[in-house]
């Protein structure tokens, strides 16, 4: 008898399948607004472990945390022109508050530069007051006509940092220490995400930045996503908001800044790059459970063995939880912790007290297999570590395999209708190519040195674009 | 030669004392939307401090977190007819999103009561799907027009719990663990905060309760602060939205439910109930930074030595933070750590050098003296115990000798006149004493039971009303 499958089946339709992962696993609903989601507490777990990750890598740059206002008079948006351009379709607008229309209308945040310059510009007098580095983890709004959970939504979580340094190469230097000691690492270690780090071309810079560094990760369909930027403001924001400092030589300098974000569309990304056809493969470092413990029935020699397991484990330092709902059928959970992709299951029924074992099934290479329930334990680290590295391996390899080495731009669009990423030198491709991709959905996604460095300049020789379809 | 006092002594103007507390203990500045405010690092570490707190209290009820949208349809605030009543004067609308008037404007969420229950009423079929508990941190925006920065301001940061429960006993003691068990230990052991657990009376309930359950504080001017509340909600939002689960005997029940908040408010109220007119003193379990150890003087020898006591206190279990920034006066940085209230300060000069001791100053009890270099890392945990154990002593004897019993609706007044509590029996107030209270902006905080427990009901034989002025 085939199995009915639990959801469509990647290859037959991905975005469906996407979107049934998310509902089935628990991870999100769509909101009544428009584009709204409402994280549901499996998703939300998973957002908790990313922020105490990534808040702590951020910490170590010697960045805290602050909180500025979600509401920003509409005027302040105007100060910066290229930043008003970007953002102005996307605003909610705040028109009436205490049940009257307000003198000026405030937007909600689409993102914070605005606010929070205009409060550097106050703390910032001396050389002794730089750097200034702030972050703040908050919900910020764009309007979004083409929503999709966690991917594009009206309103979503991030954190955002922002600093000002004394000169130029100070703030240079920490915008990419930020994408590579900040963001890369956690991806690659804690995400098990292959990224590519690089820099955007002119056309898709954030608006208002001299400089945009991101990181692009290839999806299991072969399409691209952002996986997060760290932008050089240059003074941009400091001449808006004249944010200056009195230097040890006694002058008035403008200061140099950056930006740089994260979001919950990291939770798409997840789906998309570890999930297959049963579900979500959660990466043993971030799962909120590492391991279920589930009792197969409601005997009660077997849920007092679940807890001392259960217990166990802990002791060993596994994120662990027992499942001991025996008033549901077992196939039915096993099903949903598959869905969910939690690392291990061990499974223990009447038979397996008998033998002393239990069943282990791995979800991220697959499998099932009896061990020894006094083996537990000492084997469980080591097999979530070996998890951990596989899933990073599957990602470098799909990246890698899927990505041609092209010449011309026909190639690159060929490449990128076919499911994959082009490389193609950006002396080949220029901003004509550029553009013509674009007349195709295709992108370029960042410019890569030829060692696979990020390029000090758009034309520093032998940059390299990478080409994809992205979300 | 007498010292310039930093701030305005509170007996001269208690609320200007607080407001330029907060300025120069760099805790908060106003927003530019009135009402807004922006939580400056050092305030927003004493609120990071006091999520990683509850939100573990939280946690071990079973409750998990979630995360709900910020934009409501305005429609759903009418489903339940006193929560409109008590939320349409404080909203703020969104009319227009991505360039376009709204066909239905949304509001930003005062509070998500109707935006969870939308969701609770999809989430909950079975008895098997309770209790459900959830909590999110988030932001809400109540148009405020008498804004004070923390204690009531248009957007603030808070948790809201909500659960949905299969009887109406269930649900009551859920909402009442939470007021004990979550909110006083908290208050009393962390923020070192002397606490009246009680319950309000009808006029004072949250819109839409059966029951509120509060934590209420006095503060150093011997006005009430409501830290906390814990809502029965009964049956009124499961009717409105439906909520129902099949229980075991297959008959379809409305669910009973609670829903309890803490806000950023619990930040001004540790400046009223601890600060002295030299700043704020954070009790040591709270406090981000426990020690801080200031060079007096730039020399080597000097800053060597403040980084290694730094070492070993961090080493000890303390939270440290080194003061090495000798190119700002002495003097100066000791003032600004007094106005932060970091309960102790370690300086060491040239001269400690050589008699191997340090000053140790303690900025709870007040007080300096000489401590050997080598003691300090024994010393300070149990130092940090005491100090914790002072403020609380402090807190519940203010809050003792500044309460009087009385029996007359007059002899209320004339205590809260004076800047204190009155204890009047409920019996001798009632609702008509309550009402000649109001005139007088004069509010009964809560009804507590002779024996100090919380009352099950208003009309409980003995309940004794607890009456001042109130922030």
């Amino acid at each position: 008898m085939a199995k009915t499958p639990v959801l469509t089946p990647r290859a037959d339709d991905f975005p469906r399948w996407y979107q049934e992962l998310i509902a089935k696993a628990e991870l999100a609903d769509n909101g009544p607004v428009r584009g709204t989601m409402v994280i549901r507490p499996y998703g939300y777990g998973l957002w908790e472990r990313m922020q105490q990750d990534m808040d702590a890598r951020i910490k170590e740059t010697g960045t805290q945390n602050a909180y500025f206002p979600l509401l920003i008079p509409q005027s302040y948006l105007a100060r910066e022109a290229d930043h008003v351009e970007g953002f102005a379709p996307e605003l909610a607008v705040v028109t009436h508050g205490g049940g009257k229309e307000l003198e000026e209308p405030a937007v909600v945040r689409p993102t914070s530069e605005m606010i929070i310059n205009d409060y550097f510009s106050k703390w910032v007098q001396s050389y002794r007051d730089l750097p200034l580095l702030i972050n703040q983890w908050a919900n910020v709004v764009r309007w979004e006509l083409r929503p999709r959970l966690f991917l594009r939504t009206t309103e979503f979580l991030w954190q955002e940092g922002h600093t000002a340094h004394a000169t130029y190469e100070e703030a240079r230097d920490f915008a990419a220490r930020i994408q590579r000691h900040v963001y890369a690492d956690f991806m690659e270690n804690t995400l098990a995400m292959d990224v590519v780090l690089g820099r955007k071309t002119v056309k898709e810079r954030f608006a208002g930045a001299i400089n945009t560094l991101t990181l692009e990760a290839m999806m299991g369909d072969g399409k691209a996503l952002q996986m997060g930027t760290s932008h050089e403001l240059g003074q941009n924001f400091a001449k808006a908001f004249n944010t200056q400092y009195l230097s040890k030589e006694g002058k008035q300098e403008l200061v140099w800044q950056t930006s740089w974000g994260s979001t919950t569309r990291m939770i798409g990304a997840l789906v998309m790059m570890h999930g297959d056809d049963n579900g979500l493969r959660v990466p043993p470092r971030l799962a909120p459970v590492q391991a279920v413990v589930l009792a197969i029935k409601g005997d009660d020699a077997v849920l007092a063995k679940v807890h001392d397991i259960g217990d166990r484990l802990k002791a060993a330092g596994v994120r662990v939880h027992v499942d001991d709902r025996t008033d549901t059928p077992f196939g039915r959970r096993a099903v949903d912790w598959e869905l969910k992709g939690v690392p291990v299951r061990i499974e223990i029924g009447p038979r397996d007290l008998d033998s002393g074992t239990a069943m282990l099934a791995r979800r991220i290479p697959g499998g099932k297999e009896p061990v020894a329930l006094d083996a537990l334990a000492t084997l469980l680290p080591t097999v979530l570590e070996e998890d951990q590295a596989l899933l990073l391996r599957q990602s470098r390899e799909r990246r890698e395999s899927r990505t041609a080495e092209v010449s011309t731009t026909e190639e690159a669009l060929e490449a990128a209708a076919a499911g994959g990423w082009a490389r193609i030198p950006w002396s080949d491709l220029g901003e004509e190519g550029e553009a013509k991709l674009a007349e195709h959905a295709v992108t370029v996604r960042c410019l890569v040195s030829p060692d696979g460095s990020v390029p000090d300049s758009e034309d520093a020789p032998g940059n390299v674009a990478v080409v994809a379809r992205a979300y």
